[in-house]
Order: C-alpha cells, then sequence, then structure tokens
C-alpha cells in the first residue's frame, strides 16, 4: 500500500540544518526515512552493528552516525557523526516535521460531505478531516473520527468512538468501538524534569480482510510504519506500539501486547495476555501459549509457552515439577 | 432476564437450507440455540462428545453434527451429518442472520425523545436506536450510543462514550466510561488470505447491581449468551469473551482476561491481570490470584495462584525454591 | 497543586452524624481526610497498626477506629470506636458526600463559550462542565468531555474522546486519545447480592510534563488523591487505581497495571504488562522487567523481574534450570 506523508514538512538545505559541518554536496532533505528505505536526498540514522547489512547498501544522501559505525556507509553519503544517533535524529526531526512529536487534535475535522462520500454510509457524528479518502460501499460507526489524509479501501466497517490518523487501510478491514489507531508511539530521550518527545513521521498500514476487535490501540511508526498484514485478526485491547510489524493470517487473542519494532511473520498464533518484547523477530506459523512473554527471537513453527517463552515441551515438563 | 433476538432473520423451510438431504419433515427454522436452549423447530449444532449429556435430551428439531456424534441425538431430531461442524454452522448462520457477523453501525441512531423516557436523564449528545428500553430513573453519560432493540432497567447509571448493542440490563447496574459492550466476539473459521466470520447472535445479560469500570470490552454470546451474574464487580479494563458466564458477588480486579465460553462460579475473586483460558469451569468461592494463567478447571473454594495457576501454598513454595 | 473539592458536601454536626455516641466537644465535620492530611474539624480513619507513626501526630479532631489502636491517637481527637472502620467511614462518607459513590454524569457540561477560554483551541464537539479552568495555550481534541471543577494547566494537549473528571492537571501535560480519568476506583464493602459502594472524594493530581498515552484509565483516589509525578511518561493501555503514587521521571510501559495504594518512587521504568499489587512500596531507581508481578516492596535501586518478581539475576538463573 503506498505510504502518505501526514505531516507538514519543513524544507531545509543540509549546511542550514548543520550549520557548523562541512559537506561536499549541498542539497534539501527530502525526508528522514530508515536505511532501508531511504532514497537520494533523504536523511537516515545508523546507530547499531545489527544493521550494518543494510547500513552498507543504503540509499540515503545524509546517515547520522557514531565514529565506530561510520565506515560501513557507502563512500558517497553525507555523513554525521554523533556521541548519541538517537538524540542528534530528534532535533532534526522536530526541526524538519516540527508537529509531528505531540498528537496535535486535528482541527480540519468537519462533518462528511455526503458528495463527496456518495456510496459511504455514516452514522451520526462521524468528524472527518481534510483530503480523507474512503472507498466504496464503506461504513462509519457513530462519533467516529477519521483525522487529515487517512486513506481507507472499499467495504470497511469502522465501528463506533474510534480514533483513525496517519493510517491507510486495505478493503475489507474491519475496526470495531473504541479502537485508537495512528497515535503516536512511546519514544522520548529521558531528560531530567523534561523529556525530549521523539517526533512520530511513520504511518500504520493496514492490509485487507484484517479485523481488530474493540478499544486496541495501534501506534504508527517513528521513521517507519507499523503494520498489520493481510487477514490478521486482532482480539479485545491488544495494544501494538510504534514500527511493530505482524504478517498476514496471524491470530491475535485479548490483551496481547507487542513492544515497540517487533515483527511478527506470517500464521502465527498468539493466546491472551501473551507479550513480545521490543525488536523480536518471531518466525512464520509460531504458535505462542496465552499468558507468554517472549523475549527472544523465534524460529519458525515453534510452539512455545511461559515466562520466558520456553517450547512447550519443556513448559509442560517445568510445570509437573 | 428475557432474552431478546437483536438480529434479523431470514425465514428458511429446512428442505430449503439443505437441499441436498433429505428429511422426513419439513418446516421452517425458527431459530439457532445451543443443545441446552434449543426448542421445537430449532437447528442447533454437537461437536464434541463432552455434550452428550446435552445432547441426548435436545429439544431441537434439527442438529448438524459428525457421524460418531449422531447416534446420541434423540431419534426424532434431523440430523445433518458433516465432517466439520463449525464451518457448516457458520454457512447456515450467515444465510439465516446475515448481518451478525460484523458490528454494522446502527443506522437507527437519534437523539433520545424525551416524551419516551420521561424520567431518565440523558447527558449531551447520546444517541439512541430503535425500540431502546430504559427503566425509571436512569441516567446516560455523554456521547454514549445505545444501540437498537437494547434493554436497560431502573437507576442504571450508563458513564459517557459507552457502547451498548445487543444486551440486556437489569437494575441498578453501573457501567463507566468507554465500556464496549455487545460487540462480536473473536470467532472466525481460519481461511488462508480470508477468514470465514462466525456470526454473533447471543447477548450480553447483566443482572442486577453489577458494576463494570472504564474501557472494559465485554463481547455477546455467539450462539449462546455472554452472562455477568447479579452483584458481580469488574475493575477497569476487563476483557470478556463470548460466550463466557460470571456468576454472582464476584470480584474481578483490573486487566483481567477471560477467554471465550469460561464459566465462573458465585464468590470468585479474582486479582488483577490474571487471564482465564477457553471453556473452563471454575467453581464457586475461588480465590484467584493476581497475575495468575489458569488453565485448568478449578473446584469450589480453592484459592490459587500462578501460572500455571496451582494451590497458593505451592505457589509460595514453588517461589522459595 | 491545589487540591480541589469537586463533590458536594452536606453539613453536619457530628452529634447529629453520631446519635448514639457522647463527645466533648460538637462541631460541624469540615471533611475527611487521611490522618496526614487531616487538619481541624477533619474526621479520618485508622484501621491498621501500619499507620501508627501517622497516628500519633494527626491534626484530626474527629477519627473513626477501633478499639485496640484507639490508644495511639492523640488526647483530644474524639474516637469512633468500630468492629469494622472501613463500614463505617463508607457510612459516613456517603452521609457527608452522597454523590461520590457512583459516577454520576455531569449534567452541567456544554460547548466551550469562546471568551471565557480565549487562548484555548477546541476541536469540535468538546463539552465542559461547570467552572473548569484550561491553561493557555492548551488544546482540546474531538469530542472531549472534560467534567466540573477540573483544572488543565497551560500548554496541555488532551487528545479525543478523552473524559477528565475530579482531576488537576499542570502544564505541558499530553493525554492521548480514549483516556479516562478520575472516575471512581475500585472499592465497595462486599455485601451479599448488593456491595456497600465506597465514596471516592479524593482527586487525580497529574503533574507538568506527564504524557498519558492512549486508552490508559486512571482513577481518582478514595480519600487521599492518585497523583502521577512531573515528567513521567505512560504507554497505552495502562490501569492505575486508587491512591496509587508515581513518582517524577518514571517510565510506563504499555499495559501495566497498578492495584490501588501502590506508592512508586521517582526515576522507575517499568515493563509492558508488568503488574504492581496494592498498597506496595516501590523505591527510586527502580527497574522492573516487562510482565512481573511485583508483590513485595523494593528498595532503591533494585533491578527486578518475574513473578513473583525477583533480583533479576536470580530470575535469569531460574529461567535457566
Amino acid at each position: 500500500m503506498k505510504k502518505i506523508e501526514f505531516f507538514k514538512k519543513k524544507s531545509f538545505l543540509i549546511k542550514n540544518l548543520f550549520p557548523k559541518l562541512k559537506f561536499k554536496n549541498n542539497f534539501k532533505v527530502n525526508g528522514i526515512r530508515s536505511l532501508e528505505k531511504s532514497k537520494k536526498n533523504d536523511l537516515t540514522f545508523f546507530d547499531s552493528i545489527k544493521y550494518k547489512h543494510l547500513a552498507l547498501n543504503t540509499k540515503a544522501s545524509l546517515c547520522i552516525t557514531t565514529e565506530k559505525l561510520a565506515k560501513f556507509l557507502p563512500q558517497n553519503v553525507e555523513k554525521i557523526v554523533v556521541k548519541n544517533v538517537m538524540s542528534e535524529l530528534t532535533k532534526i526531526l522536530k526541526a524538519i516535521y516540527p508537529e509531528a512529536d505531540i498528537d496535535y487534535p486535528d482541527l480540519t475535522l468537519k462533518s462528511p460531505i455526503k458528495n463527496k462520500f456518495k456510496s459511504v454510509k455514516f452514522s451520526n457524528n462521524v468528524l472527518i478531516g481534510n483530503n480523507v479518502k474512503i472507498g466504496k460501499n464503506s461504513i462509519i460507526g457513530a462519533n467516529t473520527i477519521i483525522e487529515h489524509d487517512v486513506v481507507i479501501g472499499n467495504n470497511c466497517t469502522i465501528g463506533s468512538q474510534v480514533v483513525i490518523k496517519n493510517s491507510v487501510l486495505g478493503n475489507n478491514v474491519v475496526i470495531q468501538d473504541g479502537c485508537k489507531i495512528g497515535l503516536k508511539g512511546f519514544g522520548f530521550i529521558p531528560l531530567k524534569d523534561n523529556n525530549l518527545k521523539i517526533p512520530h513521521i511513520g504511518n500504520v498500514i493496514i492490509e485487507d480482510n484484517v479485523e481488530i476487535a474493540s478499544n486496541c490501540t495501534i501506534d504508527r511508526g517513528s521513521i517507519d510504519d507499523t503494520t498489520i498484514g493481510k487477514n490478521s485478526y486482532l482480539d479485545n485491547q491488544v495494544h501494538i506500539a510504534h514500527n511493530v510489524k505482524i504478517g498476514s493470517n496471524c491470530m491475535i487473542a485479548g490483551q496481547v501486547g507487542f513492544a515497540g519494532s517487533a515483527a511478527i511473520g506470517n500464521n502465527v498464533s498468539i493466546g491472551g495476555q501473551a507479550g513480545i518484547s521490543g525488536h523480536l523477530k518471531i518466525g512464520n506459523s509460531v504458535k505462542i501459549g496465552g499468558g507468554s512473554g517472549v523475549i527472544k527471537d523465534v524460529k519458525d513453527n515453534q510452539v512455545i509457552m511461559g515466562y520466558p517463552a520456553v517450547q512447550l515441551k519443556e513448559f509442560i515438563k517445568n510445570s509437573k515439577k
């Protein structure tokens, strides 16, 4: 699905953005993207040896990184060498996207104009921001808020008292009452008495046929996106942090929580109240028992349970001790 | 409390519903109910030997079942013998109740007509569906949505930003802000790229004097009902899946989750964040410690804790190892 | 921050409140407060030897207590000696504050009057109760409800579909969509078939620079207040029960739950889905791993994890067994 730019962007020449540094070239920063997704004139960041393989091939023109890591970047990439990558990145994000660090309520909301959404059904008191797109035969529940620039596909059913912002939804998506989708994630640089909030410029991408039950919260990505793959179903009160990737055909039971940047494969089933730690990679066709706390990567086809989660057989054996 | 039929029902002769089968009789299907609650001309289903005792005495006229189980049904019951009972049942449910597989927002909502609810107090922007009944001296908070045919008793206090659908509430019920009650449960037949959603035609039944704190989610039953017994109290963010039965005088602390069809006795207390697996039977006067994961039936008067939950003494002993 | 009295108070002479008892003096009860916060003419309660040090120095004029504990109170305090302190206190609370035992929806809500909130930005359909104060440059999201007498500081950003009642917020506070703040906590005297609800007359106090993510629930205090200290950040779906104190500069990840009266120090970080039992004291600079169940007090600077939570080293060792 097409990524949308939801946030106002200020235009900077790199020499103005980093006045104390010298660059071989000068150009306008196009946007801030991950090592993998950056293109020419994009600024990216590289803060862990874990991403060396992506750094080696980045197409970015400018990269915030450390002295140790700089050597892995292609020669033509302009390097901003700093001690604390996230802190520097946060400052630059705030300069370029000044309105992405807090979820400022959308002041463009209005009642939907019927001519614009001819085949969409709206229940009462729906509020729609500027430039929202909603596909054919979709239906939107009462008191629901769809903020500016959101894209909703065909045949979607959005419940009541939902908020959707910074998100792109495919076709046949069902979102039940009370969900909050596309909000800023839990990201900040801790500073005594006044943390520095990390602007979140990513999207939430929800693919076709996804169903999301009531009162779930799905945060948008920070730089990259949060994605829910085709035909995955989420039960009530699931919490999905920023940058999480969920594959297709997954079943996520009630009150499951995913910490930031967890990547879940396809055909994964997760029992109620399980928690997945941040930055983990869960393979395809994994089954995770209810209440589990997953704190390590999991290979394809594993069946795990426990806190910390282990092979199901081991969990059963331990429980009998 | 009286069960209400919330969903539009299509009328079918059984010969039209199953054109390839032969039946001794032909009749209009009255409704779809459990083995236990079915009456004459009802269709039911029997998919596990666990329910043999109910099958032996069902009053249903028609039953979807397997070859192995069919023999336990009374002779006069017309049998639909299939390999996958839930899959066949889902198709029939969708044919008879075409609007119960997705929570289509109620398009009959309006501001409450004061003449109709003379002794009810409404805060601002309340929305009420067709044929809603609200008892004397009840009060409904701002932005709350009560969908068509819901019944609310006397002296109830419903908070703000609540949604109630497919539900019947007794007297003196308190529901705090943000609760979502009566939504479709997490039920579907997994199919690659496009799951088959199971229509949910059950109710949520909330008995007298129940208190439900903020942002709870209580799903309606699939065929049978979800019920909360008299004087039971639920704290914030509790998740109750479809078909759960909670007895009377229970205390359920914050963020507890119940998986589908769990049956909880009377006078049960459950500590915060505990989880109860699906289809379990928890006896009367059971105490379950906070954070427990209950994965087995529990007899009356037990005190349990842990993940998996064991006798409290054993939990304490294990913790000291 | 200044404590506000949100509830209507009935005026009683102590001789009318306790007609069967004899007192040295007669006076109007000014309010009901904790041992520590009571002043002259206040009524307090003392129900556990744990609070002996506070009882010895209370400034209250009247105290509900037991026969065993009465001797620790200063001589000039009038004593109400009972068997069940909480039960007696509940009756007196209900007499003095008749509207604090249920969250009766605010019937004074109106659209904000622009003259009154000159530098505040409101999105659509905001509802404001009587006597609400909102500081400069704050912004309030759509469909949000701010009930009577609430105080919000400067530069606050309140999201959409939020409810705030019985609360005082400092400056630069961010509250994301769907939060429910200041509701009655989970407190009652269990009585067969009809529990006695404990009136909650406390506030929620949220200090400067706090950020609270979506769909969190923060209950107000019963007698004392619930407080979130300066610059503490809460992720999505956190549940904070009545009387909880959270220090400053804390980081609370998604779906964490705090039971009633837990007291958390400064600079504490808590991983996702952890649970903190009631009445615990967690020191400063403590780190609690995700999924932990904390059931004992924790001293400063500890790093703990597990269920029940133990030193991190021990948790890792146990996990390897």
